[in-house]
């Protein structure tokens, strides 16, 4: 094969999709953005029908190799299968192959976005040069990527890396949607983070996290700041962010012993969490796994193409046949 | 080669040394036990050598293919070195072909006892049909062997597998040996319950437990017989115990996502803890978890031969160029 082979990857978002062409170095020779409407699975899936043909309409040679798909939702890797997802309606499970690859001669692969975003970290990001690493994903929600012995950990049926259910002892008695309390998600994601400050604000008349809600200012970022100034509803909640995380990031250390943390999604940009955590991480960990761990790192791939580069990963597995 | 292909395990005890030549199958073909003296690590070492010797002498043939030692304490096994270890006082590195193998011809493999009986359970026990699954080993200590993508999870520095160093929420003040609070092993092990017992018994003066701690007879199964006896003290190490490794395990369930747990050590015996976890277990960690666990069951290896197998697994591995 030549430097100019190509996949193309297709990020599956609730309000657009991705498509690019990616070279097995992981440069991305093309890309755009189309729109995703998902009111109903019939239109989500057409969405990404259309997506896609826009894209091969305007990309000329070489023909790629594969086609890779990073979905939200419930996937089986193996299978080549889109199960069930939420937050894109889909309900009754998609063969990608048959309904997105047959029509251009390609396969199709398939996984969920942490899944896809952690083999853009191994293949080409900051796991690149680790076997064992934790790809740790807090966004709106918190999810991790397992890599041990220089491979994805999927678990027995594709649902590893359900990090943000931790159960740490830090706020046990916060509901979470999955049902239980003391999930790590609710205290330790962008969303969770939201939902608790409303929640606690009528307790804290004075915070000033009221008027940040109003003023639709109401995130991260914001209650970090406002933790610095003082306030104690966002030191609260800040602090509680802090040790959750730690305490449950100390745990993964000490069981996987990996080389490297590398951090993604939206709560990381300010700077302001990640020091934080880490501090926990190196004072409550073990010193053996300790001794192995190097840093605790962002993501070095662009935040904007991480999911196109992960669907790729799926992509270029199929075609080196790893999967 | 032929069926008769055999490797040399040898178990290494802080009491004594078990021998063995093991087939590819997982035969074992002659075993024999001989004393340690663990007095220093001259001693140790003179006593492991004398054992192998001893059983090399009464060995005919096949001649075996490799040697595998399965120790306490930090090895690497990628260089075949025994680096340290506190229950047996090894201080300076041993390298283990110099110093056992090259006597024989052999090459010699080394890890630690949780590492080489999760290999065991992986070729020969109750994992031999899973890609992932955990092995949790609670005995004296509690520590878990992982096997994700049919291989054993060692991580960057062979450092992996402290999950008796995991934090749960439950006993946050209880102190652990290795210099923290709220660790595992020390509510959850069969060492860690007969200490907290000590500790705890002056303020349960008319616990039963005192009379069994005076007739050496305080271990997990005493306590759990009072437990259900009503004992308020031992009701509450046994309910401790069980939060506790519940707790860890429902979060390793989402973490791996593994097809099987796999139980071994002295506490599990009388099985009373099984089903009190396995409840837990089923009903925290989340649907996509559980959907794919079979079950949580002791290992199907005699107790009395796992750690000379899991010797003999790091042996076949060297031989097979899988390590």
């Amino acid at each position: 094969m030549t430097k100019a082979d190509v996949v193309v990857g297709v990020d599956v978002g609730g309000t657009k999709i991705a498509v690019g062409a990616v070279t097995r170095a992981g440069e991305i020779l093309r890309s755009e953005r189309y729109p995703m409407d998902r009111s109903t699975q019939h239109t989500s899936l057409a969405s990404i029908q259309a997506a896609l043909d826009g894209f091969m309409a305007e990309w000329s040679a070489p023909a790629p190799l594969a086609l890779g798909f990073g979905v939200v939702g419930r996937t089986d890797p193996a299978a080549g299968v889109w199960v069930r997802a939420m937050n894109i309606p889909i309900s009754a499970p998609v063969d990608m192959t048959a309904r997105f690859g047959a029509r251009y001669g390609l396969r199709a692969a398939v996984d969920n976005d942490v899944h896809a975003a952690t083999l853009a970290e191994l293949y080409w990001g900051a796991g690149r040069n680790a076997d064992d690493f934790v790809y740790l994903n807090v966004g709106t929600g918190t999810a991790a990527g397992l890599v041990t012995n220089g491979r994805l950990v999927r678990g027995a049926g594709n649902h590893a890396g359900e990090f943000g259910h931790s159960f740490t002892g830090i706020a046990p008695d916060v509901a979470c949607p999955c049902g239980r309390r003391g999930c790590l998600e609710p205290v330790a994601s962008g969303g969770g983070l939201i939902e608790r400050a409303r929640e606690l604000l009528p307790a804290y008349p004075r915070s000033p996290l009221a008027a940040a809600d109003a003023a639709a200012q109401l995130n991260a970022h914001t209650i970090f700041v406002h933790a610095d100034a003082g306030d104690p509803l966002a030191v609260r909640l800040a602090n509680d962010m802090v040790s959750a995380l730690g305490i449950a990031l100390a745990n993964l250390v000490n069981l996987l012993d990996p080389q490297t943390i590398v951090v993604g999604g939206g709560v990381w940009a300010d700077g302001w969490l990640l020091p934080r955590v880490w501090h926990i991480v190196q004072t409550t960990a073990l010193a053996g796994a300790l001794s192995d761990l190097q840093g605790m790192v962002p993501s070095s791939l662009n935040p904007d193409h991480v999911g196109l580069l992960g669907a790729a990963t799926l992509a270029w597995d199929l075609v080196n046949e790893r999967q």
